[in-house]
C-alpha cells in the first residue's frame, strides 16, 4: 500500500519529533493492541472497541512500519503467515504508555485495573520487565 | 469562544480514554510550551517554531481547558491581564512527556540536550521536583 511521502519535520524539538510520528490517536492504539492485548492481525486491529476504520488501519500500519515501530514477522506455526509485532524501538514506548495509563486512571473513570495501574506506579521495574517478557514471546509465538 | 461538544468515549480503556483529551499533536505541544517553555500567552503560542494556525491555537486552548488541563489566571503585576498555566492535572502529565523525550531522543536525531534527557532518564525524582517547582512559579509570575 502506498503512504503520503512523509511532510517535512516542524521543528527538532524532541516532542514534537515525537508526535509527528505518533500524533495521531489511531496510531497509538495500535501500538496499545500490540502491547497490551493479544491482537495482532489486521482483524484483531478492526475489531477493538474503538472500531478504526479499514483504509484509516491500513494507513497506519504502513507508517508505523515506515517509521520502524511495528514489522510483519512469519508465524512460528505456518510461515506462510505473518503477524504484526512490535520493534524494539516501538517496545521502548512502554515506559510512556504506563505513564499516560496512571495519568487517566488518576484523572478519570476508566478500565484500568487497579493493581496493573499500582503496579506502573510503584512497581516500575518489575512491569517493565514483565512487558519486555511479553514482548519477546508475541514475536515468535505461532 | 465555541468548540464542538465533545463526542461519545469510544472506550474506557486508559490509553484511549487520554488520547480522547490528548490525542492531537497540536494540544500536547502547547502543553509542552507551558511545561518547558516560558510561553503562556495566544502569541506565544503562534510563535512557536512548529507554526500553529490562529483557529486551531484557539480551539485547542478552549478544549484543554474544557477538559481541565490548562486554566487562565491573572498576571501578578496587572490582575486585568491574563496568562494560560497548566493545572495540576496538566502538570501530572510531566513524567509521560519525560518518557516521550528519552524514547525521542534516543531513536531520532533531535534538539534535545543531552544533560536534560540524562536527568529525565537517570534522576527522575529530582527532575520531577525541579519541574514542579518551575511550574509553581509560572503560575503566579507576572
Amino acid at each position: 500500500m502506498s503512504i503520503p511521502p512523509k511532510p517535512p519535520q516542524r521543528s527538532s524539538c524532541p516532542i514534537n519529533v515525537a508526535l509527528e510520528i505518533l500524533g495521531d490517536r489511531w496510531s497509538l492504539l495500535i501500538v496499545r493492541d500490540l502491547m497490551f492485548t493479544g491482537r495482532r492481525q489486521f482483524g484483531d486491529f478492526r475489531a477493538a472497541e474503538e472500531k478504526i476504520a479499514t483504509n484509516i488501519l491500513s494507513n497506519r500500519l504502513a507508517s508505523l512500519a515506515r517509521d520502524g515501530i511495528i514489522e510483519s514477522l512469519p508465524d512460528a506455526g505456518d510461515r506462510r503467515r505473518t503477524h504484526y509485532a512490535l520493534t524494539e524501538k516501538g517496545f521502548g514506548l512502554a515506559p510512556m504508555l504506563g505513564e499516560l495509563i496512571v495519568w487517566s486512571a488518576r484523572h478519570h473513570d476508566t478500565a484500568a485495573p487497579p493493581p496493573v495501574v499500582e503496579a506502573i506506579e510503584h512497581h516500575r521495574a518489575d512491569w517493565l520487565a514483565a512487558m519486555r517478557e511479553l514482548w519477546m514471546k508475541s514475536r515468535d509465538a505461532g
